[in-house]
């Protein structure tokens, strides 16, 4: 529940200026009539609160637009390079980033390869910093004018306080990772679990817009899950909800890399494929164990169909604890091998609860590798950006 | 996100005025000098508020109280009196109900024997309105003090449209149950699943005080589980988040009543117990386990112990899924035999995840056979009396 808030006047004009600034992001281009019936404020207050967004350089308008019966309005919009953040996407090998203007548009993309488990934490913080500064100078992009940094972390994070926790993939733990971004480019910096930031970014530019209760199971070189509410990414007590690959299936069943017995993820994760495929073969990596299933080798094709099963399993136990709408399909094992969603859904009647049937949908991401620098830039313009978030549509 | 509010002064006069009656609610017996520096609003205001709060009849001035150094005080604090709601608990065999004063005492307590898989959900809700109607009678309340009914139901509930979707406990299905009610009686009625209830009752009145990332597992006829997140049910897309006897252990495992194979509840709740002991031994109830199991009987204190062993295994997948900070172990099996809470403890080493070890605790529920009519009635008041909602502490 709210705190208690006192009411009074400036703070109302604060919230009534943001929340026009909201609309106008939302709907833009929009004119001041539109704006007017929108908040049923006067045209006046309106107007004074345009003009002062204008002066602050985040607005603008365009030119003038026909809008219904022959008429011409004055639209407003926003100034796309009133403002910038960037988004950062640290993986194992690699790192993704993104210059994201006011409007939202990734303006600048670049990737460097690193090796996460060969150095510190604070030799990938310095190369972050390197290349963030260099993306900014390349772009022309005033220095101040970037107002904060999103990075998604695989792992742990304690979300508030900017600390990865525990990632076994970077293989950091403890580490104040915000505060080493933030201290060497004094721009301000949030951090936040992989899998939260991709469910935010599908949430606001791929394939769970306009659903508001939507899961997302990422499955790869481990297996781990998000959900977002209402635009609300669920976080639980400490940031850590949606370990789905640590839940455990059998007390007696595989040993996992956690040193507990039986969890999901030993069944289903490229690892599981790969553990499971040498028992028949000295495979390296799944793009072996794929081919020879479409190769039409039996084997194979069983231990493809088994994953689809156990992902189908993981579909079901998602939806019986977050009762979600839509279900996103997301990482590499599902992105690079579509045929196993097909197997998937032909499981699917087998193994999911019978009252949920039919109330919700199971899709693939739709923005793959891009969305955790989208989702990341998107958090830091959430975080960072002076806006109200009161307004998200009519 | 929030919608667009407008907001004007006589919703901030109405905002604040109820704002004033939570805070009464919550510190009572408090003075208008308190409420003051609280609210930070002019004294006069203050006397405005509470004159017409008093003059409406849900709160009263109470004697002279001596407040800090020596001074007198004109106290101020809700009317018990001023409403009332209705708490039912609808359980397969019998149906509980309470009176709930404004101060949120239960008045007056009652229970009938039903059985509700030998009637219609009809001749249920006939035998509730009659009871709910003797219990008023008796009570000598005015009728239309009772401002609404919450009513506990194990099963899916719709909580928006009143609807009972599925209680296989009650063998009821696509039952609008809260319109029955309403019909007959006249008044304003909630319904809900059984086990959110349990923790929102929990969350004001029991175990979970103060912790506002709470995770309840119901271990019974049935498994179930239910969130609360600083005040707020979980309740997913459908209000059926929480289903954590259908989530999916082992695809080739024991077969389950709702047809799917290798659902938790299979495991773990009473039938489970009673399948498993009638390898050995031709038991009828739970009760004869646990007394061979006392009695040091190898079988049942396997058949004990294996249980002790999976509810571990309930507690790792809720706290991997939730990340709550407490888990409140509820139901019959667990309320009756305390023995098997020590050990889970026992087990729990094995089967909890790593990083989240030390971070939660494990608490028995505190209200047991009471929780549901109390959160019942909470639940009504929260829906139907006039506070505000906003203020829940300071």
């Amino acid at each position: 529940m709210k705190k208690i808030v006192k009411q009074d006047q400036d703070v109302i004009k604060q919230h009534n200026k943001l929340m026009i600034l909201d609309i106008i992001k939302n709907k833009r281009p929009i004119s001041r009539a539109e704006i007017t019936k929108i908040t049923r404020m006067s045209a006046t207050s309106i107007g004074r609160f345009v003009s002062e967004l204008c002066e602050e350089g985040v607005i603008r308008e365009t030119e003038l637009t026909s809008s219904g019966v022959g008429r011409k309005a004055i639209m407003l919009d926003i100034e796309p390079g009133a403002l910038y953040t960037i988004g950062v996407d640290i993986e194992k090998k690699r790192i993704s980033f993104g210059i994201m203007d006011f409007s939202e548009t990734i303006v600048a993309h670049h990737r460097v390869e690193h090796k996460a488990l060969a150095g510190t934490p604070a030799e990938t913080a310095a190369l972050i910093c390197q290349e963030i500064r260099g993306m900014i100078a390349r772009q022309g992009i005033p220095f101040e004018k970037v107002i904060g940094i999103g990075i998604g972390v695989p792992g742990v994070i304690n979300y508030e306080r900017g600390v990865v926790q525990l990632s076994s993939t970077l293989g950091w733990k403890d580490v104040a990772f915000a505060e080493l971004i933030e201290k060497e480019l004094g721009i301000k910096t949030v951090i936040d679990n992989d899998l939260k930031v991709k469910i935010l970014s599908e949430y606001l530019y791929g394939s769970a817009k306009g659903s508001n209760k939507t899961a997302l199971i990422g499955i790869g070189t481990g297996i781990g899950s998000a959900l977002i509410i209402n635009g609300e990414v669920f976080r639980g007590g400490s940031n850590s909800a949606g370990e789905l690959g640590h839940t455990t299936l059998d007390p007696n069943g595989n040993l996992c890399e956690c040193g507990k017995r039986g969890c999901l993820q030993t069944y289903i994760d490229e690892n599981a494929l790969i553990l499971e495929a040498r028992r028949v073969k000295e495979v390296t990596d799944v793009r072996e164990v794929f081919a020879a299933a479409r190769n039409g080798e039996r084997w194979a094709k069983e231990i493809v169909s088994r994953t689809a099963l156990y992902i189908g399993i993981t579909i079901n136990n998602i939806v019986c604890m977050y009762n979600p709408d839509t279900v996103i399909l997301s990482g590499d094992l599902v992105e690079n091998y579509r045929e196993i969603v097909e197997l998937v859904e032909e499981h699917s009647d087998q193994v999911i609860w019978e009252p949920f049937k039919g109330k919700f949908r199971v899709i693939p991401s739709e923005l793959r590798g891009e969305a955790i620098v989208m989702g990341a830039g998107a958090l830091a313009m959430q975080h960072f950006a002076p806006l109200s978030g009161s307004w998200s549509g009519e």
